[in-house]
Parts: C-alpha cells; structure tokens; sequence
C-alpha cells in the first residue's frame, strides 16, 4: 500500500494549449470548450445514464508539471502573490501527488467510430491531460451552500475590461465562423480576468501578452483604466 | 504517460471497520466521525491556512476492493438493486482507477508529536483508507445548486425507523460515556438508511445482522412495519 498506479481512461482535447491563460478554477469561463475522448476499452456501456447529469467530476493528472517540485507554502494568486498558505489549503497543481478535480457541464454525448466523446464546457484543462476518472455531481451531496470557503470564498471579480483592435474584431469574426464558435465572447471571459501572475498585475505598458488558444495565437497588451487590449488572433499554423 | 504512481499522503481512523455499513455517500450520516493522519513528510506549513474552510475534499483509494474487478454496468442502490448504469455515472467503489471522492466537514486540526491530524465529520470512508489529496471546499466553485443529478438527484429517504432493546440501549449509554460521542444518535443515523444490499430490502424475520463500529460489535434485526431493531452493542475486544 505504499504506492498506487492508474492509467488514464482517456484524454482532453481543449482550447487551451498552453498553461499560461487558463483560468483558476473551473466555471470562470463558462464558454471554453474541451472533449474528453475516452480510450477504447471504455465503451458506451461505461456512461450510459450519464446523460441525466448536467455536471461532471474529472479527475485528473496535472501532465504540465512534471520540471517544478511541490513546496509545502504556495502563493495563491487570490491573496495577490503576497501571503502564504499550504499546499493543501490550495488548488494549486504542483502538489505531492499531481492530482486535479474539476467539475464541468456535461454538453453532449457523442460516439464516434465506437469511441465515447463527452463534450464539455466551463472547463479549465490544458490540452492533453489524462483523465483517470468521472463521476456524476450529485447536488444533494457535491452541492454545499453554506461552506466556508477561507480566503477563497467569493468568485473573483472581473479585473479588466476587454477592447478589441478593428484588426482583432475582424478576425475574431472570420475564425468564429470557420470554428463555429463565438471567440469575441470567449476571449474576454478569459482574459478580464487577467490570466498574469499577481505579481505583474496593474501594470501596462507597451510589452505584448500571447498565449495559444485553439490553433490560433492571441496577443494582447495592456492600457492604463484597467482596460485590455486584444491586438490579433491569427492562425499560428499559417 | 501511460500510468501514473502515486503514494498515499496519510491514512484514514474512521468509525467504520468494514464496508457492510458505510453509507452510500458523505454527509448521509453526519455524525460519522474520522481523523485523517497525515504522514511525517506533510507538516503544519502544508496545512497552514486550512481551519478557514469548513469542508474539505478527500481523494483516496478505495483499498478493499482488491477482490473484485470493475465492471461496464453497475446497479445502483439507489434504483433499488434493479436497473443497470455506467459505472462511470455511478459512484460505485469498483472502478477502472478505484478513486474515491468525498467532500467531509473539517471539525478540528490537532498537531500532536509533529504529526498532523485531521478531525472530520460526516464521512464515508473505511478505516486505513490511503489518501492521495486533501483540497479545500471553494463554494463559489464547487457548490452548483442547480445541477441536475439524473437518477441520483435527491437524498436518499430515510427508510427505517430504529427501536433499541432495554440492553442495546444501555450498553450504548455506557460506550458513549467511555467514547465521548453519542453512538445512539449514530447508530440511528446509520440504520434508518437501511445498509443492506437492495435485494434484500424490505424483508423483515429473525436473522441477525452485524458490523463492526469502532471497537463494537453492532447487531440488529428486521422487524415488520418499517423497524429495525437494534439488539446490542458489545466490545468486540472482550
């Protein structure tokens, strides 16, 4: 009983293709999009009444972090990178055993040349990650209103307003059409939250901010009154 | 990325000493009491902030399960015993990566010999059971009031009335006061959700049915009417 060994049910395919921009905690960014695609041997006999539940648990291998070890005080981001609390008081991913819990929306169910497709919203799961589990959100138990949520009890304000370059607007529009999504919509939730370490945040200046979301690369920079500026989206495989 | 290897960050004392009577989830019986004891490595700097959340969450290691392998299809108690679902929209301990998730109320934190020692209430979980993470409850989060929970998406009723003997009910009086907790209103708790298997439910006759609760030997009957007898509480030490 010293150690245990799980291998992944299946994987993620999420907008998310870098750690850098995803948000903190799942439900922040109700609009961003993942599939978790279950491996073979899961067949659709493995989720069947699944469909009745409006909110999964995944658990989930935090795969990104395998170059930083765990330290026993971690700066939460929601005390401002100031104070410190303990590994376990946090979400923080680089934890002695680099387990992640969320839970997302359940979308739809899809099987495709026999292979399970949960579609998922609201997620917060960098692209790749192994999945070791789900289980159903069970309101009468998962759901505990009155808990005490320490330093981390209220959902974060929105930090930034979002404005867009024409150019950004422009192509912002001609990509959600191809992908069939409304990314204007997507990349404010994400960024008015201001995806920078606690540390750099309420500065601006000239310096432009990118992360990859989807094939695309989102740049950004940031202004003075607490305003965000997205400079383009273009297609980082062009 | 084809297994992953985790060790257990400390162990479970709970109530409990075998499965027969667990209930089916955490929070059913509130009274259930555990201490998750934290291995040497983990020290107070990892825990600091903690006692500001009033509920946590477990990850653990359904360990009892070695026997008994996974399976597609489940029979959830809860659909009384006759109506088959997947696994994964069940919570049924027997699963491909046998990962339990609780979420149990954070009554106290004790440091004692610079070991770390949780005290929980409202458990489900085995005594000795290894647990792999401890996150903190973020109600903004985690707390989905208008989730839809399928065919689980009540609390279960109670089902039984529970009625002690003139014995049972001095012998609880007397382990109570040794144990400083009241094992009636537990035992009360646990009994009146019925802990038998679905088929057997609603049978009432003279077998005798037993678990073990902390040190205690407890037996009681079916009896007509809806009842359950409890018929004593002994030490099963003597």
């Amino acid at each position: 009983m010293n150690s245990f060994d799980f291998s992944p049910i299946g994987h993620i395919t999420s907008c998310y293709k870098e750690k850098f921009g995803i948000p903190r905690q799942p439900g922040l960014v109700s609009l961003a999009k993942a599939q978790l695609i279950l491996k073979q041997d899961f067949t659709e006999e493995c989720i069947r009444s699944l469909q009745g539940f409006s909110h999964l648990w995944l658990s989930f291998v935090f795969h990104g972090n395998q170059q930083k070890a765990w330290k026993a005080l971690v700066r939460p981001p929601r005390l401002g990178g100031d104070s410190k609390v303990g590994v376990f008081a946090s979400r923080s991913p680089f934890r002695p055993n680099p387990l992640g819990l969320s839970v997302v929306k359940l979308e739809e169910i899809e099987i495709k040349n026999a292979r399970v497709i949960l579609h998922l919203s609201g997620c917060d799961l960098l692209d790749e990650t192994p999945v070791l589990d789900i289980k159903p959100y069970l309101p009468y138990v998962d759901s505990i209103s009155d808990a005490m949520g320490g330093f981390a009890h209220h959902k974060p304000d929105k930090k930034l307003d979002v404005v867009f370059t024409e150019e950004a607007n422009m192509q912002c529009q001609l990509q959600s059409e191809q992908l069939g999504q409304d990314l204007h919509a997507l990349i404010e939730q994400i960024l008015q939250l201001d995806p920078r370490p606690s540390y750099q945040q309420g500065e601006s200046g000239d310096r432009v901010y990118a992360m990859k979301l989807y094939d695309f690369d989102l740049r950004w920079q940031y202004c003075e009154n607490k305003k965000i500026k997205v400079l383009s989206l273009l297609d980082s495989r062009v």
